[in-house]
């Protein structure tokens, strides 16, 4: 697994763990692994050889690529590490699976590749990269034998989120009490609690075990329910039974916004399985605890 | 103008240099320029900022981006060099482009994106790479107004061509009657000489000054003899008045050999003045010349 330290990935971890899988992950040596269960860990410097390396001496049976570099917005100095973190890392780690005659791959993608409309037109430069690494897998499908299934993501929420994402921002203001600047509220969101998330990936996992034939295939990781930033608020009000500090409208719509998320195909054989309400209320639980 | 220390790019140059164009080239600065028109050199150390400056001082009408690291097979460690030069370079350019308000690319592409059939399969990953920077291509069209027409390649030649293709080989074997064990040779093989290539660069870059509207556009730049290599062969002979040393059949086919080159749309106003035969006989002359 690469990204194994992230949100979804330590979550991964331990769901997988649970799962009875043993895992290895391959995560820069700058980066603190915490407190999760891995049976083995590969250190990565930026070279192929680290990758190759890694793949081969653990030989696993499925590879899950979660590592990106997430960035609503960029600039120019983000242009390197962008390409670096979301085309370069992938495509070693194809090379490596290549070498070591490992055909199976889970990669995460997002749902900002289709800003509008059913096909690609990426929502930022982040999401152009995502939609540039499914390109260089199409050419190991074709030549090497890969299996892929790409999980486009949107929104994902839980415990132990460390992320500046706007529901942390929420959760500060119920705590607080402290006023928080919204946009109009109006554009859709799409939530999904972070173990349906794992659970959507150890689903892919297993369909590729199955699966004799090369091919890339892409679904989306939809929470289930889709909703409007203020329906998702009032859900919040009500499993914190209070209401929250929001001003609606005081700030434009950030460039750019997806108002509508993609309607891609879903996973065969999964559906999420936490309401919204659910999860704010265990989330709010797990908070409070803290 | 980058990639212009290459083969079509140097002709490129002159080309352009010719038509009234002024002409700034961004090289890294450890490759030798030789002796072209141009009025203003930059260097590239494979930074972001030196591309940005780059754009920014010569403030292009148009970007013709040729520079690519071209590789028919690939290694392990050729992985991060295929992504450096045609992925990030590339991703630098449109970064710089964007932030100087600059919106005309003309860029390469290869036959090789599609393997077989009309549709996306990379031949090999070199045309992998090609795809993806189309894809980054998409971002700065939809959110930067970017202008660009893609014009895909397939093989070129001409005077000075010191790459070591299957033409320079059956020239070699020419001159010095030494047999060349070669494949069946039934491949379609499209091979356009280099100044029809550089008026099709031309072409482009003159619609783009007319273009207003954002948009990719791709197009095929066929040298109008699509023949199978053994048919290839018999014109160079007959150039020649003098029979080839080929051993056809000798070596099997390479692997993922294109068979049918992609039959993509032709850029408009523009079609190839050079015959093959034509062609071969001003080579011959040159080289004979040298």
């Amino acid at each position: 697994m690469t990204g194994s330290t992230g949100f979804v990935g330590s979550h991964l971890v331990r769901h997988l763990a649970g799962a009875g899988w043993t895992i290895a992950a391959l995560a820069r040596s700058t980066v603190a692994h915490g407190d999760v269960p891995v049976a083995a860990r590969f250190g990565y410097g930026g070279a192929t050889q680290d990758v190759c390396r890694a793949v081969k001496e653990f030989r696993p049976d499925v590879v899950f690529h979660l590592a990106s570099l997430f960035l609503v917005q960029h600039g120019a100095e983000d242009v390197e590490a962008l390409i670096d973190s979301n085309v370069l890392l992938g495509t070693q780690l194809l090379e490596g699976m290549r070498l070591a005659n490992v055909t199976a791959l889970v990669n995460a993608g997002t749902g900002w590749q289709s800003f509008r409309g059913p096909g690609y037109e990426p929502a930022n430069l982040y999401a152009a990269t995502k939609q540039a690494f499914e390109d260089i897998v199409a050419y190991y499908v074709s030549a090497a034998g890969l299996r892929c299934i790409t999980l486009r993501l949107f929104d994902s929420y839980g415990p132990g989120d460390k992320r500046r994402k706007l529901l942390r921002l929420m959760l500060d203001a119920l705590r607080t009490g402290v006023e928080l600047d919204m946009s109009p509220g109006d554009q859709v969101i799409d939530l999904a609690h972070v173990d349906d998330v794992c659970r959507a990936f150890i689903r892919a996992g297993e369909m590729l075990l199955q699966q004799r034939e090369p091919g890339a295939a892409v679904y989306a990781v939809s929470g289930g329910e889709r909703r409007s930033l203020r329906e998702v608020a009032a859900v919040l009000e009500k499993a914190a039974g209070k209401t929250l500090p929001l001003r609606f409208g005081a700030r434009p719509h950030r460039e750019r916004e997806v108002m509508v998320p993609w309607n891609g195909p879903a996973l065969p054989g999964w559906e999420p399985k936490v309401s919204l309400l659910e999860g704010f209320k265990r989330l709010l639980q797990k908070e409070r605890s803290l």
